[in-house]
């Protein structure tokens, strides 16, 4: 086990759950950190608070109301339809720079608790056209960030290079197979563990499972 | 005069005001953001609206008490004592990732607007310290911005490399020399002008001042 702090950038949906696992793994203290930007759901906040303490991590949840205010999306805003985006377009629930300012706010943070460590969830694999999920985006943050606060951050994305049926088998490695099937929220239609089965999240998520599933061990 | 739109961060300080009449002489369009974080003092809101109408600039506040959440520090604290730091420690007005913060949701307003150019009255050369101010600094933000929001920002800043005496002289070239000397706010005691004269931020800027002063054309 690494003698380390290892801050969790949570939003209690599959992968930054599977991530909260990765992390509780491999470092000696864990702390997650949630943001709320006004989501749709209040229930992503208690189902992220469900988790934590079912994961007995210590949890932080920070307002960045600001974000919402300036980039009204699909994610926060009620009159405005989630769809999957057309061809070479952002689908309408993109926040423009939303992970960058996450993972700046969660150094701050990191820094303030002396952890080196900032573990995302984010995913080059499934990329739907969101730049600050790309790997070079993640690399240049955290240099950038090194240099911003002097001080030696570690940005670890475990999912980066994984598609959603190889994140199952990850969580199931990591032994919390079923507990993130039933507990995590992904779904936009705020239906907890495999969800509405029909908004682009749920899709999504379902065919890695399915996929998973015909060959799981 | 280019036919760009240009976004400088904007606290109502020598720097900033220098900086916003710099782009007002360069660019069509030029609008003005300032952060709201719990500054000591609210008349440093007030001075920076009263500039920004005087100069006939668009200006926006964003409210980013988040970052006082996060980071105590001697300005926005009362019960802090302001000092100059002790040799190679960062003096205790130190806000850690604050540049970092601001410059990145300046970003995302700036994309909002359509403007590519952001301008900052970061500098060098009287560095205290502040890792967030460097040079280099700056050029990593800039390509973490532009992989973040596949956008091509351009961060604009001015007073890089100058001293405090060759700011003022900078005013003077640009013809805001007097404006800049009454209107704005740099005491850390919240005194307009030429301020408090004891606070470090006024010995620093009055040191400068005077040093131009003797040669003043």
């Amino acid at each position: 086990m690494n003698q380390e702090t290892a801050v969790v950038v949570f939003s209690g949906g599959q992968d930054s759950t599977t991530c909260l696992c990765w992390a509780k793994q491999r470092y000696d203290r864990v702390e997650a950190l949630t943001f709320d930007y006004g989501q749709r759901h209040g229930e992503e906040m208690n189902c992220a608070r469900r988790i934590a303490e079912k994961l007995k991590v210590p949890h932080r949840i920070l307002d960045l109301g600001l974000l919402n205010q300036l980039v009204p999306s699909a994610l926060t805003r009620q009159d405005i339809l989630v769809q999957a985006g057309e061809k070479g377009q952002l689908p309408s629930t993109f926040v423009d720079g939303r992970n960058h300012i996450f993972l700046s706010f969660a150094a701050i943070y990191a820094k303030q608790v002396g952890a080196r460590r900032i573990v995302s969830g984010v995913c080059q694999t499934d990329f739907s056209g969101y730049p600050d999920c790309r790997d070079v985006f993640i690399k240049s943050l955290n240099v950038t960030l090194n240099l911003a606060m002097d001080f030696e951050f570690v940005l670890e994305t475990p999912l980066m290079w994984l598609n959603k049926e190889q994140t199952w088998a990850l969580a199931d490695d990591l032994g919390c197979f079923d507990f993130v099937r039933k507990e995590t929220l992904t779904c936009y239609n705020g239906v907890m563990g495999d969800g509405c089965g029909e908004c682009p999240a749920c899709q999504l998520r379902n065919r890695g499972l399915q996929a998973y599933l015909q060959h799981r061990p």
